[in-house]
């Protein structure tokens, strides 16, 4: 028996009915596939703005900046512990390596609109999760901490597979972050320097965010509990903004708190051998620049004086 | 028989130790997988020097910027040909999609250090290969072209599959390009006015290029036959300039004539229904970047005049 076809719902859905505004404007340029966009000239000269105002916050902070492409070795990427926390979210790298007989069977079954993915295999590399993930085997490499700790900027593309209408769920998108690895002491004085600067920030670009404790999205039951030690613990703050709903904020700006974490996987030592803190600001580009473009409108040149002057100061 | 091992071969590897001098001087960061690095502040500062120059010789053209994250459709990949003529260095992105029992299975093989590969599933997503791949289907989408055909602005990270000690070959590099799809003639004049300008670009850097016929790496028996048509018929120049190999030097900038090839796969049309033809100009900026500090030093601020003036002119 063939049940009929659930009639369409007439609740209209607002993430998507933004995404379509936003396509209709310009601003996102469709690709087929649910969260990945090209972005157009205005798109990016917010995200520009954005990114220098990160910069011109921790100016003075001495971060040491590094560029990474939005890929990690798969060798850090499995130390990481991600797939254990995440594994829904990853994105992994596979290639042909096969001889030309190989590739005229990887070519019919294309051809055949077969699977063709056993034609290939596993690459070195897997697509970064979060900006700040390559930063500590390196940090890692160069043996024990300075005294004062590292504080590293970091910012790349970033991918998680999530396929959503939502434009604030991308499937690959942009994160700046600084990173300090320290003593407890460093990171308690990093993460009350960056609460008190993102609040200020959201302020200024006068967006109606609050803070608020958070988890992260682990898997399963066993992420349902980990989730809960995350919030019970504070480790996770999140500047929520809302943009495609009032009732269900988007996290815009994240500070969370690895405690040892990443000191005991890689590992990182302090100068005195113990084992060092870490705490990471993680701000999601696309997101604010997505705030902005809910809150004031889609074109920065009406936007307030205040927020202009944010993004775009005058020499 | 155990045959005794080849003896070390006592010949430098050019390529490896201008890898290393760069690791060493901070410019790159190792992450253990060759052709993988992070790139520090003042590696970013001759990248987005060489990036605004290329905006500055431009100017005035009318280009429309798109700026797409490194990932390309999965279906646009298989349209537009890659792995019939590079298999070898293409990069499909795979993903977990299974439920709490098949995550302990796969975390179990990766704890057994097994592949764990047949725990994922291909997404809908690749890694993108060159930086205007994702604009023929955008500009197809839109109808038929104007009658001033198209002129886009591309700048992305592209990957390809090719391991090397040799920095002038990373995983991961940037990509900026300029694309004209339009009638012969429009084509033509672009060819023409970028031939020019190239050529006056590596002059101003006071970089010893040369503009050379060239084909690109198509895989196997047929694509040497492939590489042989696209020399003879003249439709690939590349800037050659000698980074870690006088007698080979590498590819910095290339023009390519697509002829009406992307037009057929998309498809594109002009005002007329006729198909049009493209070409692209492409700058590889690490290549630029690395034959920039091979050819004047690691430190920018004594670099010639001309050639800082070029990179960073006064406002």
């Amino acid at each position: 028996m063939t049940l009929p076809p659930v009639s369409a719902t007439t609740t209209p859905d607002p993430a998507l009915a933004y995404r379509d505004d936003l396509i209709a404007a310009g601003l996102l340029i469709p690709t087929g596939v649910d969260g990945l966009y090209g972005r157009s000239a205005l798109f990016e000269s917010v995200v520009t703005g954005l990114d220098d105002a990160v910069t011109r916050m921790a100016a003075g902070d001495g971060a040491e900046v590094m560029r990474f492409p939005p890929l990690l070795t798969r060798e850090a990427f499995i130390a990481s512990g991600y797939l254990k926390g995440f594994p829904h979210l990853a994105g992994t790298v596979h290639s042909f390596c096969g001889n030309e007989a190989e590739h005229h069977r990887m070519l019919a079954a294309i051809d055949r609109g077969e699977d063709w993915s056993q034609h290939e295999r596993p690459a070195d590399v897997v697509l970064t999760p979060a900006a700040c993930y390559p930063i500590y085997p390196v940090i890692a490499g160069r043996g024990k901490l300075p005294d004062q700790g590292a504080l590293v900027d970091v910012f790349s593309y970033c991918f998680r597979h999530e396929p959503s209408v939502d434009p604030c769920r991308m499937q690959m998108f942009r994160m700046r972050e600084n990173v300090r690895i320290g003593s407890a002491g460093h990171v308690q004085t990093f993460r009350d320097t960056w609460r008190g600067r993102i609040l200020g920030f959201v302020e200024r670009l006068a967006l109606p965010g609050a803070l608020d404790v958070a988890n992260d999205p682990f898997f399963g039951r066993a992420g349902k509990l980990m989730a809960e030690g995350q919030r019970d613990q504070q480790l996770k703050f999140e500047i929520l903004i809302p943009v495609t709903s009032e009732s269900n904020p988007t996290a815009c700006i994240s500070l969370n708190y690895h405690i040892t974490h990443f000191g005991e996987i890689w590992p990182l030592r302090m100068a005195d051998g113990e084992l060092p803190h870490s705490s990471c600001v993680a701000f999601g580009i696309e997101r604010l620049t997505l705030a902005l473009f809910r809150h004031h409108g889609f074109d920065p040149a009406t936007w307030p004086a205040g927020v202009r002057a944010e993004l775009w100061p005058s020499p």
